[in-house]
């Protein structure tokens, strides 16, 4: 298969960015890198993870680039996303294809911009950075790509082979927002209450160390996340996460009102049971923060 | 070790009760069992997990099993764990320790009986049923014992050297109202917050069946759990529950007051990383239900 990518750059050298910088060299493309933290780039370029490696923003932001680099993968927190995208505008409406991996897109604005295809591909891990790189943490995933200002076939078509066939993933289109509603109720909303429960808990002052049941677990893993990330993700994606949030409290008086006035519970349980099945393959998804 | 344990019945042959029975025999204990549903008994006695079976509640109330049994373990939902203690009164007030497994005890309440002390043996999986029995289940968790009812010395010994050497698990002990505020908070709650979470997005009827982002899959897995447990878990902790609730609705304010108003919650959630760090053992319990 032949996607026509033979030179990417990978701008942010974390567990996602490295992790598309060494599955993308393993299908033998040559991978350019750039990261904020010269440690992070130090190490990069020790490891072999990437090519070659930029040394700033600036040698990035250069016409010259685009005659051998073919997709540019900026893979940075939300906010730091539309930075760099704004430190790149040399590189707008050039051959070079330009995408992101950021789990929120409705502030990613840019008019007449013919070469930006927003991507999120959905995977992750509560590890972080660039020592957590894995050239398998995306295979069998699914990316989404939304493409609000209708980048020419070119650019769109490119992408979608590089999530397919490089990082081996599944992609579907949505519309931002779809995509920043869809992942507010699935994932943003899901974290947000795991810092108030966990948050909760530190506050009443309970020893719970030693004593804890199941079903905290899975709440100090999520709450574990990137916090400078899930800040971006909540102040971004507010509107729709006050939205899903409003959802969720009348589900909760619901069932309290169950719990305090009937015995009808188990009935209400097997809803949830209906859309385990349904959501049976997301169990395949590896979790979170992207 | 010699834990003077040489034969136990086990009332209860699910997930709990069958691991229970299974890790018992493998210490050379002699395992009697009953449960309500026959398949599960015939299965049990199959596949050689007990040794013996009882077929009714009446054979098993009969003072005569005093002389052979030294412990019998309820592991059954919370309200069944009721209504069985009260059908082996006959049994009350013997030489043999009656012990149980529910996640809540505020419910069970005895005057003048030295030989009920309870526990509950933190373990658990999102499987159930005798095929899922697991003789490691236990192995390396933690169980709770309560002893409302000031049992006799032999019964609370023998008990945790069950725990302790028979099912190689630690032990601690707790007042009743101490055990149902922790679990209400540490799992209860949890699970509530699951199944409210889980029914919003239903509700929202949105398909997210294949547009699904990191952080549902904890959720989805919690809410699958035992519905019938949960009902009685729910209905008789529900002021703790509801306490717990209470608390957890004002850090979810506090935070939605950050989100929309301030760009601190780096520090915030810094909080649920110090958690994170004081519950790092916790990571090794095998989840849930129970």
């Amino acid at each position: 298969m032949n996607t026509n990518i033979k030179e990417i750059l990978v701008i942010g050298l974390g567990l996602i960015g490295s992790s598309i910088a060494k599955a993308s060299k393993e299908k033998g493309i040559k991978v350019h890198g750039f990261d904020i933290d010269d440690k992070s780039l130090q190490y990069a370029s020790d490891n072999k993870i990437i090519d070659n490696s930029f040394n700033s923003l600036v040698t990035i932001n250069n016409k010259e680039i685009t005659s051998y680099v073919d997709l540019i993968v900026i893979a940075v927190s939300p906010e730091a996303t539309k930075d760099i995208i704004n430190n790149i505008q040399q590189l707008w409406n050039t051959q070079t294809t330009i995408t992101d991996t950021s789990s929120v897109k409705n502030h990613l604005l840019y008019k007449d911009v013919t070469n930006i295809v927003l991507s999120h591909p959905i995977a992750g891990s509560d590890k972080s950075g660039i020592s957590s790189g894995d050239e398998n943490l995306f295979t069998g995933k699914k990316t989404v790509i939304c493409n609000p200002f209708n980048a020419d076939k070119k650019h769109t078509q490119r992408l979608e082979d590089f999530w397919k066939f490089v990082l081996q993933m599944r992609v579907s289109e949505m519309s931002v927002k779809d995509h920043d509603l869809m992942f507010a109720m699935t994932s943003h909303l899901p974290h947000l209450i795991s810092y108030a429960l966990i948050d909760s808990i530190r506050l009443s002052s309970k020893d719970v160390k030693d004593n804890v049941g199941g079903g905290l677990k899975e709440f100090i893993r999520l709450s574990g996340s990137n916090p400078e990330m899930w800040r971006d993700i909540f102040e971004l994606n507010d509107k729709n996460i006050i939205k899903s949030l409003a959802s969720f409290q009348l589900s909760i008086n619901n069932l309290l009102e169950l719990i305090t006035k009937t015995k009808e519970l188990p009935e209400v349980f097997s809803h949830s049971d209906l859309l385990k099945k349904e959501l049976e393959d997301i169990k395949s998804y590896k979790e979170d923060s992207f």
